[in-house]
């Protein structure tokens, strides 16, 4: 028992064998179909979802990309009655805030100007709440505070406003900015910027791939077709074309461009490139989407608009003097999102969808299994035949051991047997010495 | 045999088969109880973590996000003794740089300005190494060098400097910066930037399940019950103001706000927008939480800053002359982070979730048959049930045929008949020439 | 039967029952040798891929990260035929546009300045198509219109431009740019800028396991040492320093850095912070990559450039005219991309992953089941092993009973005494009346 060459054998012995459960091979054609129907189900979702539709037999890869965007376009503007403004030819040197963004562009369609501000002394503006005075000693009790809104601190003095209105004088960027005028406008101050076109410049990888591609197709013979090409959804070779009109964007987002011009707004322009490089390169296109990213039917808060300022110094008297010109700038900003990935054939992920496909294949056992063993009339023949019924020596016995003799009342006297023979007595364990 | 209806019937009959592990049913308290337990791990683990905790019911959908920002605030300083500086209002078409960016936004909190710089020659910045002369002999030798953190090439002349200190010229943007007078200032140039407001609007998309939310929730009566909110994470309606102060921005991150300010950071507005929607999308609700990126405490590179310019010409005798003003900005840069996921119910990830909770069922058995096959008394009693010992012809005999023989004595007749009924003998083989 | 206290006893006698497969034990050096092979490939895949290779026993935090940028250094140019340019030292804040940004920075390589624009009268680029004219009649049909790729509206004068040619005039910032004297540059305007150095701080964070890491290392003494380093891959040291001479980055991605300066390009910087948590915190250090985003070999739209221009007023005769300087920038856009995962042992994926380990030794059973099932010789005595056939009521019949009798031929008789003993007889179903 002791002997190593025994033990030698015994292990050598255990590379030689193989385990495979017992089956019950039942033959019912009530069952069987059942049966044959779960695997069809859970064959089909693995073949057909998992692996077709998700394509479960290909590694991914996710886009590398860089995103750089040209907004180019020219628009007029004549208000006579506005001199901030005037006569006035717009480019994209002046809507493009700042001239270069990561991922995105913001172009201006409406301006509130206010040249010439200076740090000086000026009447603070009429609008802002308590502001309104008839004489200094109210300014005096607020001097030095920067009221709520306001513009910089008050001085102490109480000035003429506009028409009869007295405000208090405050110190800062002067004057302040009126809005007034642009109230009453129904349309943009840049109106006509719909026409403008974006030339959206997008390279990306597939690092793991090492797939490189970019959104100018070799559709164009030179820079001349090129640039004439205007992107258009429903055009086999437009849909492809990366210059936008910002009014061709707003429409496919199903936005009206001119909802966006007054008060501003987010747009999102999405590239998605979603590749199967089991295909040829060459199929591995960009599409694009766009949409609304802020809702425009809010009362409070809607829109979009920053302030911003260009300074300057003008020499007075050879001392320089600096000033600046106050912008508010309303308009459209425009996001730039590139997402999609590629797949290509690769052995590992296909070995593991169909292996957990596999094991899922025991949950149509199980369903049947619940069938034959509770629902079938001979459902206690079939349980006879799938359990062997064995009796540990700390069995829990159900009403002192008649329970078992009950339980199995009519079956056949095999079966009876079966319980007999199967319970454990102590005295067989004798054997249990020998390891 | 090669009938070909015989063929076609045993076709149909796979149809009505259906297979089932045969089980052995063990009746043993010890075993039972060690079963149930672990079942009931397994299955509290799949229910309560993959399921309850994880959602496993649930298919998820990433966050679609757009943020724009808008500081508010106006601060004064007053440094008679920096000329520069002077008496000045600053706004935020002052601190604010760039206007507008994506996804971010930074406050200038300090600042060093050098006004009306002009490509000229001047005196070379004394802090920097070897650039001390005596005569023009030295500065002759290094001309058109542009030395390390130098601002321009050097034209060979030897000049003075503040004091009596001679060093070498440069051609550039002159004069030079001098950061000295900024030295010992205790405090930053924009003091009071705590009080500033900004208010941070988004607007989400979950775009698989058609949800758009946005942070401005349906709380205030008008723009301006609106506007007098401020975030508070203990307020039950605070919490969802999206305008916050930038000293409770410092607070809730535990960083002094005041360590930003002379020295600049990085701060992080999270949004979080987790969002179960198999309740009502009103519950939908965004989360903010704040964290500073960079952290204070290391002597070397501290803070952040950079550099700007804004660049002008000035008419002298009818001939324009450029000029700039230099801005060293200090201040901190925030970036505003949209993260979230949304989750509603879906039939395929919870059948996907109890079947691998099934299949990890087995580890119970596996777990157990270890215990009832190796640990038991009982073992060999049990093996015997378990087991149906096949011999193949090829089997590896351990001992010369006496090992199974050995291996069993002290069982019942009936488990050394099993050994010997079982064994291969090559004459029943016969059968397999019909297929 | 009907007895509450059976049917308490029956629930009890549940916990303590254990239902383990019965199992086929098969000794075959044959089939014994694929079964373990199959078996040491499965659970090698699980040790060796999916717990060792892909760290299995650890969950995963992404990298929250922070960037930000300083490029430092001086270029000074000389083309006095060029008077725009003429003799000019350009530094930081002229070249980095805008001053600062999220994650990315530019710098201008290349620049067309055009000095002085205002809004008024001149003649359009003669460059542009269609813009020729002999006499006002041409251009006084087109009043008004704004010629595609112009600079503003015709005013519908024939006016001249360079040397004998004559085109039309427009109203927009005037003198329109001209970028003709820059044609024939061999060199870019800012020659030198690949000696420019870029400090890139990041800081990162992984906030599942409250780790904090910057890129500044603790490998140098001060900020004079560490200022002097420079990022080199092939030094211990130098790999590990974040500041980069731009020619160096260029290098590294396998680009010569003189074909990004005339015509601009995309470089990416990656840093990648893959960190195993379970080692010293030491040992999660930052990996610097670079690659060109954009491609240089294209025809169409090759580069990068945008317009920026910097607005300014003169007094003349004591009223502000607006002027502006337009630029042309032509240069290199860096994009800085953070990625990184830390791992850290966690109990729960190593369960999660041996589990499914464990389910798919199930398929070594499969593969061993057809071959001992369906390719070996001795397969029906196998077959009789492992199936015991169970004729339900309503069993398909294969050839009216003697079909099983056909298929059965030549096995020993215990075999055929099972087929029949299984046989479903409706008799025996007397006993499924008691539930």
């Amino acid at each position: 028992m002791a002997d190593p060459k025994h033990w030698l054998r015994s292990g050598f012995a255990l590379f030689f064998e193989y385990n495979t459960p017992r089956i019950v091979h039942i033959r019912s054609k009530k069952v069987g179909i059942i049966n044959r129907f779960l695997q069809l189900v859970i064959i089909s979702y693995i073949a057909v979802y998992a692996i077709y539709y998700k394509k479960g037999y290909q590694e991914f890869d996710d886009v590398q990309s860089a995103v750089t965007t040209k907004v180019k376009g020219i628009v007029f503007s004549n208000y006579s009655h506005i001199p901030e403004i005037g006569m006035r030819t717009w480019d994209v040197a002046d809507y493009v805030i700042p001239p270069q963004e990561n991922s995105a562009f913001f172009v201006m369609t409406n301006v509130i100007p206010t040249l010439g501000q200076t740090q000086s002394m000026c009447s603070e503006d009429p609008t802002i709440k308590n502001i309104k005075c008839e004489n200094d000693d109210y300014c005096e009790r607020l001097k030095g505070t920067i009221m709520p809104g306001g513009n910089g601190p008050l001085t102490g003095k109480c000035v003429n406003s506009t028409g009869a209105l007295k405000v208090c004088e405050i110190y800062g960027w002067c004057p302040v900015e009126n809005g007034s005028p642009y109230k009453n406008l129904t349309q943009p101050i840049l109106a006509g910027s719909q026409n403008f076109t974006v030339f959206i410049k997008n390279n990306i990888e597939f690092p793991k791939f090492d797939v490189r591609r970019r959104n100018i197709l070799d559709l164009y013979e030179n820079d001349t077709d090129f640039g004439n090409c205007r992107w258009n959804r429903n055009d086999s070779k437009g849909k492809f074309c990366p210059i936008f009109v910002l009014n061709d964007i707003a429409k496919d987002a199903g936005v009206n461009y001119d909802d966006l011009t007054l008060q501003g707004g987010v747009m999102q322009i999405i590239i998605d490139w979603t590749c199967n490089l089991d295909q040829s390169v060459d199929n591995c296109l960009p599409e694009y989407s766009f949409r609304r990213l802020d809702r425009g039917d809010y009362v409070i808060s809607r829109g979009f608009n920053f302030r911003y300022a260009d300074k300057f110094a003008v020499k007075e008297n050879n001392t320089f003097v600096q000033y600046r010109n106050l912008y508010k700038a309303t308009g459209i900003v425009f996001v730039v999102t590139v997402q999609g990935k590629a797949g290509k054939f690769s052995f590992f992920p296909l070995v593991i969808n169909i292996g957990s496909g596999l094991a899922m294949l025991a949950l149509a056992t199980i369903a049947c299994d619940i069938i034959v063993l509770y629902l079938l009339k001979a459902r206690n023949f079939y349980r006879d035949k799938k359990y062997l019924d064995v009796q540990g020596q700390d069995a829990f016995r159900i009403l002192e051991e008649e329970s078992p003799q009950d339980r199995m009342e009519g079956s056949s006297s095999s079966i009876k047997k079966r319980n007999v023979t199967h319970s454990y007595d102590g005295n067989l364990e004798g054997d249990g010495t020998d390891t």
